[in-house]
């Protein structure tokens, strides 16, 4: 945990979830996931989503429901699902020591969109809630991901989930958005995903808004003020997250209905064809849940739902200088201070 | 290592390499890296390979060759490399302890090639060779990965390989097949990479053939007459290698020039591409080489030349029953005794 010098942390103490949080929780994901759905399939306007439910054998289940060959979207899938077990796997455990031992819950949404035209960008969300014996937590986010970007599309999805942050703390956007910017990035390719969002995990309302990989040398640095920040309940956290996930159709719906009539040809097709393949690195090689899910007995199809329907990989491609794909890596695919962006 | 109950195994010591080792195993793999380009080339018949010259910053370099869009080949790699540094990384070193502290010498060739044509099957190799400090050992193998599979072809590719190992010692088809069944494995899928071949890491003439995950529990029941296994001199282990190597032009190339002028239609061309989403999982997820190179300082374009050109995902995808797609499923991804194949 990051280590946070003033009087207030030293007492702090996360207030108890009340009796019907998973309830509470499960029934706000599974109201998120019908109404993301149901605006999607509108803006679409060709295909359907179609659900599959299935059962989890130690326990638990979801709601898978994919929608392909549509209007906007070649293929995408909205997943929830409700999940319980008799303790949380190792590389969790290592994060929270205290649920060692201990039954676990999990309940969450995650989708993924994959639209056809090059100019409308890739979209992530995934909102989950934990309990394991005297821990619980929040964690989640959305990230963009454009192949033609626009910078006003990216300042518009930040803005709008900032707002969606700033009416619960003034920290959460910086913080959230830097530790997104961490994330969702590949190593190996020196590049962001995309333009990023959100991301946390273990919001538990202790202090620390921050526990990722720097968590233990750099919080100070994280953020100016993440020492003044107060612990928060878990009413106050759930109401955050539930903006945060109401956030995502404003933040997303009106840049495909900007983009979606754009013409575009081979060319472009084939470059969009060509940067899903690092959303397929990265799901396989970074993406913990992923990576965990496949290990363990997570529903393969709904855990690899995530990847492109269609991909290419091409040897030491190069974008043309001074084209949009050069832009693309050169100013898009590096952290940027979109809600900031200062353009037309 | 794989405990074994003689006399013989307590007192054996692996020779010391001689002093050109190093030299030799470099020329060998770069011959063989030339050899196989040449007819590869002959085969294709339309492309040739580019090659890519690199150096890398802690030591070495490495001679990338890529072909695409040929007659035969829709991409493929064949790669050599020499680099040294001055530690292996800890997941090797977990499994030779003995080198840790030392500096370290590798160098091998790795190939991967992708067809056009749904009936002539994907194709790996990888030939490799380390030394650190006092031990050294080779590696490697190849395994095949057929869409429209034929029962002759696999038995001819395994008949090729096991008539190469059989020259050298009786036990080693029969462990290092199996162990390229284990290897080639994929999980969350519960299927065969493809129809295996060979695989075999950590031969350093102790007399432990077989040195995977099972190799504490399950030695005895791997091989009955693993315990008769005398140790082998480093002369015999690279003269084994050799043999190997030089097996692959004749364990695939009269396969592909069997199947390339097969007709073929989208409804084929589709299913190839959604099962080269398979060998993506298997690379990205489990393949050790990949991964290892991906998150430390590998030439990610060179590891990455084995990805598929082209790939599809389909969520829920299901071959209709008796198709030649679930005949696929049914008979050529579980684990066979293709060398003893009693057909046509």
């Amino acid at each position: 945990m990051v280590a946070i010098n003033t009087e207030e942390s030293k007492s702090s103490v996360s207030s108890l979830p009340p009796a019907d949080a998973k309830t509470r929780v499960r029934d706000f994901v599974k109201e998120l996931q019908d109404g993301i759905c149901n605006k999607l399939e509108e803006v679409d306007g060709i295909s359907k989503f179609k659900e599959d439910l299935w059962e989890r054998e130690e326990g638990g289940g979801g709601r898978t429901r994919v929608i392909s060959d549509g209007g906007v979207f070649e293929q995408g899938g909205v997943n929830f699902s409700e999940v319980w077990g008799k303790e949380l796997p190792p590389s969790i455990l290592k994060q929270r020591p205290e649920a060692e031992g201990h039954e676990f819950y999990a309940t969450g949404t995650s989708m993924v969109l994959h639209p056809r035209n090059p100019y409308v960008p890739t979209v992530h969300l995934n909102y989950r809630y934990f309990e394991a014996g005297p821990v619980w937590w929040f964690g989640g986010g959305a990230d963009l991901t454009p192949y033609y970007p626009f910078a006003e599309d990216a300042a518009h999805f930040h803005r709008t989930l900032k707002a969606a942050c700033d009416k619960h703390h003034s920290e959460y956007y910086p913080v959230f958005k830097r530790w997104c910017d961490e994330y969702f990035y590949l190593k190996h390719r020196n590049e962001t995903r995309g333009v990023g969002g959100l991301f946390f995990d273990y919001q538990d309302g202790q202090n620390a808004l921050y526990r990722g990989p720097h968590a233990d040398k750099a919080a100070a640095a994280y953020s100016d003020n993440l020492g003044t920040v107060k612990s928060r309940s878990w009413e106050e956290l759930f109401a955050f997250i539930q903006d945060c996930g109401w956030a995502f159709l404003p933040s997303y719906v009106p840049i495909v209905e900007k983009r979606n009539k754009m013409e575009y040809d081979e060319h472009q097709r084939n470059f969009q064809l060509y940067r899903r393949g690092r959303y397929v690195e990265f799901n396989l090689v970074y993406d913990r849940g992923t990576i965990f899910g496949l290990q363990t007995k997570g529903r393969t199809e709904s855990i690899l739902m995530s990847l492109p329907p269609l991909v290419r990989w091409e040897y030491c491609y190069q974008p043309e200088a001074n084209s949009p794909e050069a832009e693309l890596y050169e100013t898009f695919l590096k952290p940027q201070d979109w809600a900031n962006w200062q353009g037309a």
